[in-house]
């Protein structure tokens, strides 16, 4: 692999290395990341061009706990106001001896242009263009699912919500069908539910109960608020009446199920804050386990 | 010690270890900080709700110096941008494998809130909260008195200026009276002094002159513009001519007084040229001895 | 040397010093830089007035091979807010226990007045003052020249472009001097030209045509955007017609010359996208090569 730009592409075989390698850099209950000297003297640039704490500070994190040395540019801000291509800008960075680019981007495909661009010896991690993918945390997730259940081919998994601008969950589906999930059933109001979903090998459910029904994972997405103004959807009120994850709602789920979201939440929108912080919520875990994830994929596109 | 909220609750043997341990960090003559491995692989986050360049940058070499991993979140500017609540954020955040928090926050009580509801063996350190404390401020100030005067028993401390909106001048108050400080004079408008003062064990006086006459350390406080706009003080140049520190009233003080400022200064405002640049003034010290006495105090959370 | 402030006051034996040491840090093809320990400890900060994405990631990068802690101010955003002097805010620096400071700032001579005020042992680079200098600039030129053409008594230099505003082409012009270059020709619009340029050993062209003749290394200058609503200016059109660097211009150079950019660059205003991705340009080499020059001037400062 020398650049990791979706989930898509890639092989059972690749999929398994990134979790496994994942799980090699935290201990055994989970709860902390070594500091590993596997990157020392590779730099790696944060191409920021979407503003992003989260995934950024994360991506930071995982590249210091591999010995990296980490430069974060806000690009929106600042070597695109002196009227630069994208290219251009990208040519110059790379001239400065960079290993390693992650790059989030507000147009789909921006990863995978650079990538195709980019010297050899130069690796591209997407960290979110636009509606396509979010490999690294599809790959968090896959992670999170594992270390709760095992293997992947007697799971039924749901996901809930806005479909049709999740690049999250377009990531998800790929890596759960690779990794050979026995069902992956999506629900959401109409106007959030993309066209094209059959083909990917989704169950589409109309009801949010019956695609919860015994459920193994349930997995709810962020609701984006800008999609209101748009008309989308009538208010958060109601889109939580009818999507909302409540507790009544997960009782229908198997009794082990686990509750994931990409996160940050939207306590009594997507998700009811009984359900957010019950039993049952590997939310917290998501982001704890993003470290070490981020930090496998980095490891093995350095060849290490 | 877990975390470091406040002066006021600490014991005499915990103040004394912080300046203790903060001589450890320094050479004979102040003049420059080691570079030591004690927090080699933590990972220490700044958490700054309202801005400020100074102690951002001091806490930032401090980890340095300490050869921790540090990462710095403006969250003003990002986190809750997308309307998480700063118990959200804290969550996520601590889920990414951090060790200590330093926290700026422009509402008193935000730190305790945070170290309340953090998980154990995370610290949070105060880097001043609203009105209520700025401790680490209030520890290089003992440190620089400490450097200069020995023992604290027999020393005459004045505070002039805004003491209503100082969280500085009431950590440096707690601080004092553990550390057996003779007297604490405390002056200033009417209008900028605080009603329950007295309880803290401080001589309120009404002149400035009266109580800077023989003093061991006098310590100006900044007077911030905005007060002027709320109507609390008639201008700077009336503030000035009643309780600016000019070379005639410190030489009222005792003759080998010092002078303090926790900076940045209003020359000709709070205080004139030539008494900041003067002989007694210790107040580019403080700043000097801020890298130390902030390794302390992390170095001592963290175990080390 | 203490302080690297221009290129005008240096010695031959100190621009060669510089472009040897240099030449250390990179690996035979110019295509990496080393990681070395020589700053280890030290804490550098980018002191920076005026934004500037390239110039300040190059010089963190720089900071980070020599394994230095670097920690940037963005200046303007910050500690100026609550009124401070740059002399007050330098000296608060300066007792933060900092080895060196790079200082860009939109004033001609900031970066000398810092230096003639800073305490002794601690240096000052210029990272871009006003129209004065931007000697490291300057010097990754020079290497990037002295990598192409070895010597530089026999070469024609032409410097094409706005002049007049131009720091970088100031501190070009005083170090091919003192390298030794044969000829230095300057061409601009004569609204672009200062008057003063013959004393400093250039050939004052009219023609770019002419200038370019024969010429081995052809530099040509950024055109400021802002220069046009000055009415200095016509349109980026006529400039282009005037002055932009074409193939057939290029065609009149030395067989053999090279083309330099310091970057970015406006396509289709001072040069065509065939010359800038063209076989004789260099212009991502001196992006390159830039980090090793400002490690050289970094490490040279600190005595390493």
């Amino acid at each position: 692999m020398q650049h990791f730009l979706t989930t898509e592409s890639l092989t059972l075989d690749q999929l398994t290395a990134i979790l496994d390698t994942a799980e090699s850099f935290i201990n055994a209950d989970g709860s902390s990341v070594k500091k590993v000297p596997l990157l020392r003297g590779k730099t790696i640039v944060n191409l920021f061009f979407e503003a992003s704490t989260r995934t950024r500070s994360t991506f930071e994190l995982a590249a210091k706990r591999l010995s990296a040395d980490i430069l974060t540019m806000n690009i929106a801000a600042s070597a695109t106001v002196k009227g630069e291509s994208l290219l251009d800008t990208l040519r110059n960075l790379e001239a400065m001896h960079v290993d390693m680019f992650v790059v989030r981007h507000q147009d789909s495909g921006a990863a995978e242009f650079l990538s195709q661009h980019i010297s050899p010896g130069i690796s591209v991690i997407n960290a979110g263009d636009g509606r396509h993918a979010h490999p690294t945390q599809a790959m968090l997730d896959m992670f999170t699912i594992r270390r709760h259940k095992g293997a992947f081919d007697q799971l039924k998994v749901t996901i809930v919500g806005d479909l049709l601008h999740s690049r999250v969950a377009r990531s998800q589906i790929h890596a759960l069908r690779t990794l050979g999930a026995k069902e992956i059933r999506v629900v959401a109001p109409r106007t959030l539910m993309p066209t094209q979903l059959e083909g990917l090998g989704v169950d589409v459910y109309d009801s949010v109960e019956s695609a919860l029904s015994g459920t193994d994972v349930i997995i709810t997405l962020r609701l984006q608020k800008e999609r209101m103004q748009g008309a989308l959807l009538p208010s958060e009120r109601e889109y939580f009446q009818l999507f909302g994850l409540t507790s009544e709602r997960v009782a229908l789920a198997a009794k082990d199920a686990i509750v994931m979201h990409p996160g940050p939440i939207n306590r009594g929108v997507e998700i009811s804050s009984s359900v957010a912080d019950g039993e049952q919520s590997v939310i917290l875990q998501q982001v704890s386990y993003g470290i070490a994830v981020r930090m496998a994929v980095m490891s093995i596109l350095a060849g290490q």
